[in-house]
């Protein structure tokens, strides 16, 4: 994206962050990238004008999706404008001095801790702890200089906190990449690659998800993922968030989303993006 | 179900947990709860013969599916025999002569926290703290004797712990059901309003979802729930997990599951089961 200079883009978490990498990844250096303590925030910071864009993680391919931003997307007046694969590379951070042998405790978000599970098994009486946010453990190393402890975060979070990589890549599965969306208050026209995101609700009729998916089944359009999310306040109902890899001013799927119409009780088009690349992160 | 005493059930959790009362509500006060800490140790209970049945939560109305659970149902070999809604219900517990102008801390599990979030905030100058387990945060207030704290937790953690329930009922929706399922070794053969479930892969070709969904809609079965899981090494690739409104012992249902064989990359017949009353938890 060609960003110009003091473009503001808002993320969740403490600097070091893997979503302050994604920012840095999509926008370049020059962008202004904005930490906020929740994904509320980052949804607000685009809604009331704070932020040009924001980045949210909306799935990795370990773990699956996060939820609480699906259920953002669909109450916030937002689309989605852009994407961008990360590679996610954990690395066991300490503080300068501190050897393999001194880790008694490992901090991490639970998905950093899962994801290195087996690393972790592998030094002997060491147990791991949950924290709120892989950078903002590495952060508790540093503030409270733990020497008995390690934290599993960025190497970006090793340097903003002034901590030295004890083990590099210490992930289980290599295979571990994190999807995130750039959202705006208005849609854009991607270039080349597009996809389209829609979220729909079915009508209380006998095989309606199936009807529903043949609007683009029927017109050759491809569906690259399917997410199912409970509607709130009725019980076993479900809202679906389909990605779809089509533009959506070509004919076809403005047909496909007009009947779409006909069968839905709800529906919302988050818009058409370019596909995103895959970046390693370093 | 009818359940002689002596009768193990395995469930996640500390004494006075969610699951243990789903234990209850399904097999009667004779049988035997046993308390695990992790859902790995709840499955490997059953498999290796250690519980006659484990019960695990899979599904909140509120929040979505448990998708651990799911990822080991897929793994280990195992059937679910049953199925139970349990209201959730949560309560405000403290130390016996505690009183809500004393309560400075909240403690939970951060889905219970997220569904009592409105009351958190109606408490002036109380700050929310994520915990393992909402019988956990329980345990500890005791343990501790924390004067200053509560814990968003059931009644029976209440019971359990010797706390006083200062506030009933504080979730924000009260349309808050957790879906339980019984797993055993040897699948069952359900006596009426069965339900069956499945998970599958589909094959890297055009439509291959909706394709692999006509197996079910052009025989009129109809899909109560989808849910799709990444496959770990595949990133971009899902599993789903279908439940479908019969009993694979029905004609239609055979020849749909033979069907869907020639479709999918993988399938995986987890059995039918009686689909599950909704009960109340006290």
């Amino acid at each position: 994206m060609g960003t110009s200079k003091g473009t503001i883009i808002s993320y969740q978490g403490e600097p070091g962050a893997f979503s302050e990498q994604a920012v840095l990844a999509y926008f370049g250096k020059h962008c202004i990238a904005r930490a906020r303590e929740t994904f509320d925030e980052v949804f607000d910071d685009v809604v009331r004008k704070r932020s040009h864009y924001s980045i949210i993680p909306i799935e990795n391919s370990l773990f699956g999706s996060v939820h609480q931003n699906y259920d953002l997307l669909q109450r916030r007046p937002v689309f989605i404008v852009g994407e961008i694969k990360l590679r996610i590379r954990m690395n066991l951070l300490a503080l300068p001095g501190v050897r393999m042998g001194d880790i008694r405790h490992v901090y991490s978000h639970p998905q950093g801790l899962g994801q290195c599970q087996d690393f972790i098994r592998s030094l002997p009486g060491c147990t791991p702890h949950p924290f709120y946010d892989t950078a903002g453990a590495a952060k508790m190393i540093q503030e409270e200089q733990r020497r008995d402890a390690g934290a599993i975060a960025s190497s970006q979070a090793a340097a903003h906190y002034g901590l030295k990589i004890l083990r590099k890549s210490v992930e289980s599965d290599h295979h571990n990449f994190t999807r995130f969306v750039v959202l705006a208050r208005k849609p854009v026209q991607p270039r080349r690659n597009a996809k389209t995101s829609i979220i729909f609700a079915t009508k209380n009729i006998p095989g309606a998800l199936y009807k529903s998916l043949s609007v683009f089944a029927l017109r050759n359009i491809n569906m690259l993922k399917i997410e199912s999310r409970p509607i709130v306040g009725r019980p076993w109902e479900y809202l679906f968030f389909v990605d779809i890899k089509t533009d959506n001013r070509t004919p076809e799927c403005r047909n496909a989303l007009a009947h779409l119409e006909e069968l839905a009780s709800y529906s919302k088009n988050l818009g058409s993006y370019e596909t995103g690349r895959s970046v390693l992160n370093p």
